[in-house]
């Protein structure tokens, strides 16, 4: 068979799984991901086997080593594989939740009830445990998913593969709810975006290069899970502490991820008082400063920011720092480099929090926190598959419920339209 | 300029305005509406003018009747475009709503806020009428628009786009929220359909051949506003009567919608009871029937069905009927030939009822209710874009609520995370 029909064929076979997954009792369902459970740490040694191949020829190819890292399913990671499946079984199935219901005037009685999108594909790169985090929530949200993970993990990913298929068919559920896609040929995904009639949505998540491939060559709806250029702004009222507290915490607890800080915003009035320590404060962490003119100013240390500093995802201990006149210029800054992921402001003032939050047009806006908040698990949703940076269906962490769609049902007593 | 850079420069134009319009107060936004509609009552004369240009060209190109009609802004549809403005500014601003709130264990409050989408592309035939009623939703719902109607109503569209800026203008909002593509060409709508760092949504509500030039040349995610084939199952336990009425309605009211009745299914033990009397006042009222073998058998006059009937959505007074021998017949006649749109089911058999609700996959399900309630003022929805056929973002009726995603907005006081 070519590539173009294995896709099709496990897209077909995808969407006759989806039929019964979307009446598959919550119970069957957390069997199953029981039964994973248990037999990836039944199975650890198959699995790191497999996951040696991948970094052997990862190792040969001169991949750096944080990228070897992230490819390493080790003991820990794998037991935190298991916890993560643990966790989506405690998590309520939000399947056939009816959200609201209201009487019409003619006595038709009309309710929007969740159920599951049908079939998705998701699209990523290298991680192989998100092979299991992101199968688990498309099972327990009743969704078919046919995942393309990175071509460096291809060995390890069908290993995962095998064993989630087996865990369906143990408790019944079918095997085709979750497929990994054999091949670390694009040309699969291009046979895959073309499927709309039999997959309904795409989530990419990645680089740019990935993320810009997928949309232009999807017949299907794409939800981009994209890059995060997250800013702060310390305020003229703000608390300097605080101020400082959090944006150390956002761009040094974990600067590779898409919701650390990447450009600073500093109200013109506090920019002599807070410059001084939390400059000094980054600096002792390893953090490269890039300012504007303004901040270079007032602290000579600090490398002159490029016109490509800004709207930049350092994904490093690097930060473009700005200082700004006022409220009004914080806004347009971030209304023309911010990337639609993680914005915060750190104030005292009511009225500057309450606007920044009403102005700001990103999937989440805080006021006094850190901007890596901005994460299923974090913000009460249990867990995510992942960050959606395009406004439609879920605009933001996408969990269970975001997996989810509604339909309208009516209950009616011979009504008719007149 | 060529057409790339007319319709480049436009949308650059809706998102500045798109900004804007996110923070525009209820009162501007209908303030805006009324005065369209008084604008639309004023420039009667002017509007028709240009309308008849149109009818003529079309009248010269040997459109048929029923084209014509549709296309005519007669005294009637202007007054009810009017209405429809009205309707529009009574109706709930949805922006700014927080549909729930939430308190984190370390303080942090969540809660997620309702939002514009940002930028939607309609691309719909014919029909001028539909270029007030979505541009007056899209405003109110906070969104910038650009319509591109069918080139048959390029006049009528560019006439009502003038007064639709002016009434924007005249309240100080911006007058690019609301723009008509200047031409019938569809190298617009290609070039539209490339701009996806500018437009959030495309929706395209049409026929076959333009939902899918718009899916397969869009970068943009695309909400189908597809075919309706809908199918109604009348149980073994229905009351007959209901059933006759409810039936007739779907299909004789008004047949050429997207939500009349297409195929009926009729349960074995009721055939012999159900068909005469429902057949006569079919054919009554015109409705040619094409049946399955056990239909036939049962009326002879009724013409034999063909293959392409099953899952034809003949928007015309011809109906496919087949005799099923159970419920779940019927579930997997509408699992392989529905249009994820409106089924219903007439029982009183409660189990059958429930089952029907579960486990048919369109955006709206009935029990004893006509198909024809599958429309957004119907639902309580109060007006509605179009009906999305695509699961993603809102399935079904698409009205002010659907046209609007929702942000997470954090309020702390100094937290970080561990």
């Amino acid at each position: 068979m070519d590539m173009a029909t294995v896709v099709k064929h496990m897209a077909q076979e995808a969407k006759a799984a989806a039929r019964s997954l979307a009446v598959l009792p919550t119970a069957v369902k957390n069997q199953a991901l029981a039964g994973l459970a248990q037999s990836l740490e039944q199975h650890r040694e198959l699995i790191q086997e497999e996951n040696q191949k991948d970094i052997v020829e990862a190792k040969k190819q001169n991949y750096p080593a944080a990228f070897i890292d992230r490819l390493t399913l080790s003991d820990k990671v794998l037991k935190s594989m298991v916890q993560g499946l643990h966790d989506v079984i405690h998590l309520p199935d939000p399947v056939g939740a009816v959200t609201s219901m209201w009487r019409r005037p003619n006595g038709l009685l009309v309710g929007r009830q969740r159920i599951p999108l049908g079939v998705i594909g998701f699209i990523y790169e290298s991680r192989p445990n998100v092979t299991v985090d992101a199968g688990a929530l498309c099972l327990k949200s009743g969704n078919a998913v046919i995942l393309k993970g990175g071509k460096e993990a291809i060995r390890s990913n069908l290993a995962l593969s095998r064993l989630m298929a087996q865990a369906l068919s143990e408790v019944g559920a079918p095997a085709a709810a979750v497929q990994v896609i054999p091949t670390t040929e694009r040309e699969a995904v291009v046979e895959l975006l073309k499927l709309d009639e039999l997959i309904d949505i795409v989530i990419p998540r990645g680089g740019e290069g990935l993320i810009r491939f997928v949309a232009e060559n999807s017949r299907i709806p794409v939800l981009k899970h994209y890059k995060g250029v997250c800013h702060i702004l310390v305020d003229a009222d703000a608390d300097l502490e605080m101020a400082e507290t959090i944006c150390f915490n956002a761009k040094v607890q974990r600067p590779g991820v898409c919701n650390a800080m990447e450009t600073l915003l500093i109200h013109q009035d506090v920019a002599r008082r807070f410059i001084p320590r939390m400059f000094a404060r980054f600096r002792e962490a390893g953090v490269e400063l890039r300012g504007c003119p303004e901040t270079c100013a007032l602290d000579p240390q600090v490398k002159p920011a490029v016109a490509t500093d800004w709207g930049y995802e350092f994904s490093d201990l690097i930060l473009a720092v700005k200082v700004v006149p006022d409220l009004e210029a914080a806004l347009d800054h971030i209304a023309r480099y911010g990337s639609y992921h993680t914005e915060a402001i750190v104030t005292q003032n009511y009225g500057h929090a309450q606007r920044f939050l009403n102005e700001v047009d990103s999937s989440v806006v805080l006021v006094n926190a850190s901007t890596r908040f901005n994460d299923g698990g974090e913000l009460g949703l249990g867990a995510e598959i992942g960050i959606n940076t395009s406004k439609l269906h879920a605009f933001g962490p996408m969990s269970l419920e975001e997996l989810t769609t509604t339909k309208f049902i009516v209950y009616g007593s011979g009504q008719i339209r007149q």
